[in-house]
């Protein structure tokens, strides 16, 4: 059986815990946490040498790193990878949108408002910079998602899991939605999309 | 014919010229650049509303962003990318660790010390972070350059295409890449892999 090494509360590990759970692939959750050190610990960096979750661990022991690179290797052969050459590229294209142009600032925003420990780094000039590359990512999703129902076009895929995950929680980190409609009747669709799991969620 | 927008002098620019050179294909080249508003102009905005190069374009029109989805899409079904699943799997590892890990770091340290309209953000806290963070990811790509000659397994891919054009040019970020000798050794092969061109290069 599959592992995931993740933080539950994390939208990163959310993204492999909704796609296995949309594919109905059963596997072990292990929580480790960026909080008390556990990514840094001498077994995990063993494991992850870049010191981050969620990892996902084979069951012969071969490990895979990076979310979107777990999404995309989860995905190949499924309807989460679109079969059409170029579709299948603007999956790509929106996976590394969200790890360059939205989870540095709406995933990082997120942890500086919601954990009491970081509070040090929530400068007031930081935080204003992270709302507005923030915002300046939902607006570049607020126009894509005004002429395509999900990103990579008709179906949902990849890369509408992985810009859910901390888009979904936006409001948390100072984010106001109401201002992105197509944004937030996307977020709609993708909940309503058969299998949905919650960021909570993990297998029993 | 493919048509390329991007700057000559950008690592992620370079990496499609590297792979389409690797591949043989003919493209056009149109220089577009960060320094004078060339991607904030409403012409580049209307092909890119992420206001980033590199961008694509193919013969109909149609355009693909992010160097690491371009590199993916025109590596499909080559050598350049893994037909075993989890090597495959690794190639995609790397390529989000370089945009999350490595760019972020070695990219802009890069930037800010190159470009003199720059220097007012190069603080020398800022610095002396973005040189421990170079390091940190030059040290996860040191302990894995120990096991394998190239990122994904035996041969070289788009991970490796990737990782070499900002790290070939580290040392003008203020990286000692002495002090990292499986890397040193790396960028050698990919240096002397076929058809490789340097950073400066275009078609004729």
């Amino acid at each position: 059986m599959l592992t995931l090494y993740g933080m539950t509360d994390s939208g990163n590990c959310y993204k492999p815990r909704l796609l296995l759970a949309k594919l109905g692939r059963p596997f072990r959750h292990v929580e480790v946490s960026t909080l008390d050190g556990g990514t840094r610990s001498a077994d995990y960096l063993a494991k992850n040498p870049n010191g981050k979750v969620p990892l996902l661990e084979f069951e012969d022991g071969r490990t895979l790193a990076e979310s979107n690179a777990i999404l995309l290797h989860l995905a190949e052969g499924t309807r989460f990878l679109p079969a059409d050459a170029y579709q299948r590229a603007l999956a790509y294209q929106w996976l590394f949108f969200e790890q360059y142009s939205h989870e540095p600032q709406i995933a990082v925003r997120r942890s500086l408002v919601k954990y009491p420990h970081l509070a040090a780094f929530a400068t007031e000039e930081r935080m204003a910079a992270l709302l507005d590359g923030g915002n300046r990512a939902l607006a570049v999703m607020e126009q894509r998602l005004g002429a395509a129902p999900f990103f990579a076009g008709e179906t949902l895929s990849v890369a509408d899991v992985a810009l859910y995950a901390y888009t979904h929680d936006a409001a948390t980190a100072g984010f106001e939605l109401a201002r992105f409609p197509f944004v937030s009747a996307w977020l709609s669709r993708v909940a309503s999309d058969e299998s949905h799991v919650e960021i909570g969620w993990k297998p029993a």
